[in-house]
């Protein structure tokens, strides 16, 4: 991401725990810095990207406190996959300090890092959606302004949680056909082209051998990691709890990629689930 | 389907139980008949659309015992969603007496019957497949060859109970995305460019208002009922019982359009069943 | 339960697949017979134990017809668990040749057949219940009268459904607590005696060392094996999905035994379950 | 709970947000007071019971902080059912002010509370939970120590989201068995003391009519709320989530429980989700 970034020709100051990581960017003009204060200096947008809530209101308000270091009128874009409370909570914040604030968490995984295809999903006010988009056009192919601060992570929540469905609910579909004597490259094209179409079929197939790229015909190798889905529909039950809403479809998908994750399998792709309807361990 | 056969050219013998539905096809031209038996009358192709397996016994072997009038050589095209286990007795009783069965059922409902744009699920040898194609393509635009006898029926066990996963997923999805404060269409736009898209998204949201054609925007009325999507996932969980497959996702997807037909909603489309997650009763 | 119908006082002519069987049960005072046919020369009441719907209808009406050898007045009980239609169909051919028949299917497994403490659920006309229970007690201890015809088959689906369920949630509970740092023994024991209490905290521990008799204490050997709740599960969807009934906690727990059984564990005890939750495989 | 220690001969002192409820214990004997920070004046143990977690850590902490306020040695019992999570914080806390703090939430519903029958299940050191133990006898019939911190928060947990799977569970194989032409009271009976019996069946039947004293034949008033069992479940759900634990069981009772609530049954007692099954609404 921060490489597409600098071949766009914007000026970065990137830091990483992993110093490897900031070494890697500072080779293609990137100013690598020592500490998460050292980096905002001076900087009029500061994205961030950390795997939790705690740890984005960590660096922002408690510990680092970026917050005390950011000047006035500077727009964080927090690409963090966390829950919308946390990101509605650093937002007020961020207005007390006449800074902005917008919650922007991403899908399409390492490959479309890489190619600067990811998905951002936006939540805030337009005027900071507006600010932010070329910047985040540099990153990805696709950009949604979901509605105001923490809809992004709503609208990752209820997409990650159907992808779980779709990805479970496909495998057990195929493995299905397959005991009952189809083909699965046949079968995948005929569900492909008919009601049973979806991004799966088309794009992820869990089968190893019918979809030449994708994760299963490497050994479910690389990828999205069944622990990284399970955290995902860990947020997703949480925002269905504090709203009363029946999830009972992704709570089972949950249920089998926790059954698959206590199995150990917890760091292959995700569409090794198929794996579990196969009785393969 | 009749009429879009007679419109390809095809000379038309027909039968139904509906005294009305035969004078309507008589009307563009078909041969209407007073009986099964009477209709068979030196054809070549029959083509047999019944509710359930015992029906189509019922026709071919024991009660009007079409097997007996039809003479050596005549392709038997079932249209019938039906278990594959009737498909394949018929068909093995077909070949004693120098008849040809295939199992070709069909999706699409009432609106792809009308503009030919049905998919057919064949199975059958290939020898009969490419016999049927034409006729087929009469009524169709996809038409698949799933595989051996019964793989039709298998298939499209299959791509239903993957449908209801989708209908049942995406509507749990989309009601959470709703209840915490995205707007519906918002949300479906966002993911069915995300990796939660599918069918569903695409061409049959369950929200009213999303989709202007969507059966959802006329009170559910029309469309492919509950009732029948309950009958598919029968269809589905019984194979699921005889090859050993574990379908959780199925199996609650089933349990949940029981829930709905249980309130009285078995005459609705089937994606009225995003009104069992906002409690409309 | 032929060694306790002797016991009892009983004169007994028996029949089985298993020439071994046969010679055990002569060896104690019944008549062997080399035929079902031969078995039921003179008899008052024949007692049939068969593993599926077609056996009792292949032994009683097409086959065997043992039907065609009974003299008017015979009273049969069929204590096997298969689908009610079946035993509904079988009463209503007896009673057309002046025979009495009963569904009668039991519970308590090999152990409860050899001591004599076997559940029997009774389906049929109140006269038919009455004049069995003597021999119904001489090898169970429960006798219920479940309702008409079929009822016995209804009421052990029932209960066997809910056994699935009890012991699926009560094997996940457990594994809840002990990951969360509780004695499964204390755990068990405070469950028993607060509103969680049922018959596997009481009677059927599925956690190896808590309960010493317990087929969980025993490596799971021994006690009623996956692949027959699987079945019995089977049957219990069956009349689910004739009589349009909602059972989702019986489909989940339905589904969590068949991936049980997909990786290899069909023939280890049904409480074994809680390896799936465990990730033991 | 207050009258049960007034009975026994306990000096109290008391305090709630209800007016009233202060009057009717003072009534009785007790000393009301105005405040939180009043009540706990020259006290040797606070027992509090509170809603939520961060209600406990509100008036323990940092709100009322009562911790600021008890003399060293006071045994603080907590009765609330909250996340564990917070009664170890709550207890490390309290460790370092020279306090004693034990988890003791409470099962047996308001009926319970007045007859003083109630189930503690607690959690924290052995000498604490001996030194609660004369208090919580005066309240409760059981009082069972489930392990170090927090252990009476999962033991609690546990046991509800089994119960929720006993109720569910039981609801629909009762409702499965009346469709098929069972009488409820003789399917309860013979499952009760079968392998499906359990706490439901034996105490709690969701059918009318069945159990005299039972909600259900009191058109479901009083009772457990539906409303509690969703906020029950929820904290199961939390406690599966940071352990890894699959709840597919679990999951599915929550998501009807919450399909239920969302129908607006939230404040029946939570029997009524046989309802669900029969299509009431």
């Amino acid at each position: 991401m921060a490489i597409n970034l600098l071949k766009a020709g914007h000026s970065l100051r990137v830091f990483d725990l992993s110093v490897e990581a900031v070494k890697q960017v500072a080779a293609k003009g990137a100013t690598g810095c020592k500490s998460a204060v050292e980096t905002v200096q001076g900087i009029e947008i500061l994205v961030t990207m950390l795997p939790a809530g705690n740890s984005v209101e960590g660096i922002l308000r408690t510990n680092e406190a970026l917050f005390d270091h950011l000047k006035a009128g500077t727009l964080i874009i927090d690409a963090s996959t966390i829950d919308a409370a946390t990101s509605k909570k650093m937002a007020a914040v961020a207005t007390e300090r006449n800074l902005s604030f917008i919650d922007a968490p991403v899908s399409g995984g390492t490959a479309g890092a890489a190619a600067g295809t990811l998905s951002f999903m936006v939540g805030g006010a337009e005027s900071d959606f507006q600010r932010a988009l070329p910047v985040l056009q540099c990153m990805g192919k696709n950009i949604f302004h979901a509605g105001g601060i923490g809809s992004g992570q709503v609208a990752k929540a209820c997409n990650n949680m159907l992808l779980a469905i779709l990805m479970a609910g496909t495998s057990e579909a195929l493995n299905l056909g397959i005991n009952n004597g189809l083909d699965p490259l046949a079968l995948s094209e005929i569900m492909s082209r008919s009601s049973g179409g979806n991004w799966v079929l088309d794009c992820y197939n869990p089968v190893p051998g019918v979809m030449e790229n994708a994760p299963a015909s490497r050994d479910y190798q690389g990828g999205f990691f069944v622990d990284l889905m399970c955290k995902d529909l860990g947020l997703a039950m949480d925002i269905s709890q504090t709203s009363g809403s029946p999830v009972p479809m992704g709570s089972i998908a949950k249920s089998l990629f926790n059954l698959h994750q206590t199995q150990g399998k917890g760091s292959l792709d995700f569409s090794s689930i198929v794996q579990l309807f196969q009785g393969k361990s």
